[in-house]
């Protein structure tokens, strides 16, 4: 019977995650503190930096006293894979870095964590053999990380 | 005579200012602390509040121990424009902010400043037309910018 559960659950993590138009995203049982943490972590293990952090429930407030749901970007950096795309590209920065957001799902109980999908936007870059290999080894790395929470 | 040269200084401008495949760029005469201040200031003027800063020599140096032109991501936001794709489209947190670098050129009294282009951003989001509104004001409010250094 526990097996039972367990492999449900299972099935239903994987349907929980998706590729959308721009990213890669997944929906996890997890309160929105507990999600930061642990994508930063995942973050870490696949060689991710975090170079930025916006609190974008924050600003809103602070700018145009609004009220919006929690929802960070954090701006996650592999300092090999960006210097090699910034050697073949200097105007890259302009897509850098891979954002990864973490926001409250509609039931407070639940996050969604999506990390922007690195082939896509390079789409907007043009044919570059080069960059698409290292957008291939950023996308696998960020798949890797949804994996794991 | 000093009428005829600033014509021909303004005309060297203009010719600098340049679009990219997915920004708009501009060379000037100044050096990278100064241009790091006018870009700022310039952003500020337009509505953009400058959400996150990443200095790439310095983190190249830290993480790889390799040597880099002074270089530097500014992640800019309007925040009424960001809540109204927010609103629009909870995932577009994916491209926030939009991306401002500043670089030294090769020659270092020079200074590159380059922005985003929101519409080619958008180009992976797909047709949507409020979305598609929103962009055309940020680059309206980012070549002002630029126009302005």
């Amino acid at each position: 019977m526990i097996l039972k559960l367990k492999g449900i659950k299972a099935m239903r993590a994987e349907q929980q995650q998706q590729q959308t138009k721009y990213g890669f995203s997944k929906t996890v049982d997890i309160g929105f503190d507990e999600a930061i943490e642990k994508t930063r972590a995942a973050l870490k293990e696949e060689g991710f930096g975090v170079l930025s952090e916006i609190d974008i429930k924050e600003k809103l407030k602070e700018k145009l006293d609004v009220d919006f749901r929690r929802y960070t970007i954090l701006g996650a950096c592999n300092p090999s894979l960006a210097y090699k795309t910034l050697q073949e590209e200097l105007e890259i920065g302009l897509l850098l870095p891979c954002n990864v957001i973490v926001y409250e799902a509609d039931d407070k109980n639940t996050s969604v964590i999506s990390a922007v999908d690195a082939k896509a936007m390079l789409s907007v870059v043009g044919n570059n053999a080069a960059l698409d290999q290292v957008a291939g080894e950023v996308n696998e790395r960020l798949q890797r990380v949804l994996s794991s929470l």
